[in-house]
């Protein structure tokens, strides 16, 4: 619905913003959440709010860890868990039933992914990447090089210079869809195609970007993929993190986190490991059942919502705080280093400013919520389902009125 | 207290328990844990009971969440759990303060510690485990086998060629401290000892000991350990694990989990990785707070107690288990596989019988809950915090029944 605030075109008023909360069809998602009325909470790509049933679904975990004990395992379908949310997952990252698995940190399952990625393309040494990527994917991805050895390595490549990088020494391109500084997105599609087309795999991180924006994993061709529960999907503090594999890679795909309940068979308990068919296969260890029921909840939310409908929202969120800083803040000195166009931004505004660490604590003083990220930047995350368009014309103002003080 | 169940010498009866249980000076203990009364559970080795206090500790973690949203991490200590938790469990298992954390399951944990252990001991090759070593840990030693390549390669002996096969080649020996079967306890102090004068690092896995038993790592001189958190410790479906590394290792410890909480500044999200200082640079990912709330409720309970109380009780239990298997059951074709001498006998006893799986079953039926183990194996923990010396006597005239029935 393009042009659904175009009415706003010239200068922008509180009321505008109020209208557009009014005609919002997403309007009525922020009461499935459990949020202080009083805050404006633009850091939900750090942390996610609260669905209202989280709390009812942990209590209800405690009475059957209670009343059932170890039953529970397979009376509450606590094993299958990791398979069967990770089938709900699926459906909101463009992947199939049977291709997606909840469970262990997003770093935890990067390392069994690039791991996997170099055993598929053996002969192939290179891991590239983009200088910067997220840094914590880095560190697993220079980690899995010291541990594997021999020739692979990591090479990172400015943004520009990764098509021609690609080449027939690359195992896998790794990159993070929408870069968590910046909100920069990565085009899926062509990135994927290109590295298919020379051999190489494509593993996409979607932390930034699942649950706010289309992802569309098989219909870009992509390999495989990682992502956070505790951000868009608003899973919890430390939430489990998924992953996905492709179904073409099932039968071939080897990991290195051989736990018990990646076994064919696991209460066998054979001496021999034998990978279970399917994303099973990437399963370590024990399910952490309170975690999984959590971010349960935010994908149940998630999943009640169009998608669509989700990007259309987000893209106005970002376009009208950019355009209110403009209009509000030109004299107080911020650079907005988020792209302008809409088809390369993700969910988020980031600002430069020198005082960016202060004006961040101001704002949390008066009830606005972001991120400071280090050197100099202000980070706002926009999550359509509980974010108000009326929340971008007060986050602002209290901005204007924080940075001049 | 040796020789407290001594008046029972003879042929035991129902009494005998009632004034054992009379007599306890654990018989408050199980008041700390919401049990169903009616069910004599022998399976706390498979999913511990569940505290009193857990349900309250994730509601007040949810309002948390609620509340103070991404701030939880800082004003709720969120982010140092894995460290505050690790300092709890230190004191359950013969550590120091800074050398334990919790996080991850006990296979991630591992993978991390044997990988770090091939990185100390550069120029061996050789991780020594017994035949039979619990099958994830060897599963999870292949995987790294597989993973750094090379000369490294896992050796299995059988346990009596144990202290022979440590060689200049061992970098690390990977022992579970009871075996998961038939409860067979090692001599951590003897083996570690061994292995640090013939150069080589000890790596302990304490799922089956650690709450039950005085495991005492650093006076054993242990190097590294690993342990599950939902086993005796009470944490929980799924609660997180903790692993252990010896303060004289914390400055060279690379392990291969590098994630962001395992930055010395994690909030700079600097490109390039620097271990921090301490146990803390084995952390990988976001801390799942659900969880290790739940764990430290468990780990909590344990604190309040003495773990040589708890020990004595322990031994006891399992010993009168297994007489009264030989006065009751004698013609009903039990084979006791656990060992009968106490110091080698972890908090478990395990039968062999044809009919295994059904008479576990059954047992179920009769609100006895032990555990199948393949192929023939009817095993039975007796956690001293909650399990009574009448459940024993129960257990025992069930079993019989379920045999006979």
């Amino acid at each position: 619905m393009p042009g659904r605030e175009a009415y706003a075109a010239n200068r922008l008023t509180r009321n505008d913003f109020r209208g557009l909360d009014a005609d919002d069809p997403l309007n009525g998602a922020r009461g499935e959440f459990d949020l202080p009325d009083e805050t404006i909470y633009l850091d939900g790509n750090s942390l996610g709010a609260m669905p209202r049933t989280a709390a009812d679904r942990l209590a209800g975990i405690a009475r059957n860890w209670r009343r059932d004990l170890n039953r529970g395992w397979s009376e509450h379908g606590w094993l299958d868990a990791p398979l069967l949310l990770g089938d709900k997952i699926a459906q909101l990252i463009g992947a199939d039933a049977g291709e997606v698995a909840a469970g262990d940190s997003t770093s935890v399952n990067l390392f069994k992914l690039l791991a996997a990625a170099l055993r598929l393309r053996p002969g192939r040494s290179t891991i590239l990447t983009e200088d910067p990527n997220f840094p914590s994917d880095l560190y697993i991805a220079r980690a899995v090089e010291r541990m594997v050895g021999g020739e692979v390595h990591v090479k990172s490549v400015p943004r520009d210079d990764l098509t021609n990088a690609i080449d027939d020494d690359t195992a896998v391109l790794m990159l993070t869809q929408a870069d968590f500084r910046t909100g920069y997105l990565h085009d899926m599609a062509a990135l994927s195609r290109i590295a298919g087309e020379r051999g190489a795999l494509s593993l996409w991180d979607l932390s930034h970007t699942a649950g706010v924006y289309p992802v569309n994993l098989n219909s870009c061709g992509a390999d495989l993929a990682v992502g956070c529960g505790y951000k868009y999907l608003n899973g919890g503090p430390g939430a489990p993190a998924y992953l996905f594999v492709a179904r073409r890679h099932h039968d071939t795909l080897e990991q290195p986190l051989a736990g018990w309940l990646g076994h064919e068979k696991p209460f066998l308990f054979e001496t021999q490991y034998r990978p279970a068919a399917g994303v099973a296969r990437t399963i370590c260890g024990t399910p952490s059942v309170f975690g999984l029921a959590t971010l349960e909840a935010g994908v149940d939310i998630q999943l009640k919502h169009d998608i669509d409908e989700i990007r259309r929202k987000s893209t106005a969120l970002t376009r009208l705080f950019m355009r209110l800083i403009d209009q509000e803040c030109a004299a107080d000195g911020f650079g907005i280093i988020t792209p302008i166009l809409d088809e390369h931004r993700g969910s988020q505004v980031s600002l430069a400013h020198p005082d960016a660490e202060q004006l961040i604590a101001g704002l949390a003083d008066h009830g606005v919520i972001g991120d400071f990220r280090a050197p100099n930047i202000l980070r706002f995350g926009f999550a359509p389902l509980y974010v108000r368009y009326t929340d971008v014309w007060e986050a602002v103002a209290r901005l204007k009125e924080a940075t001049r003080g």
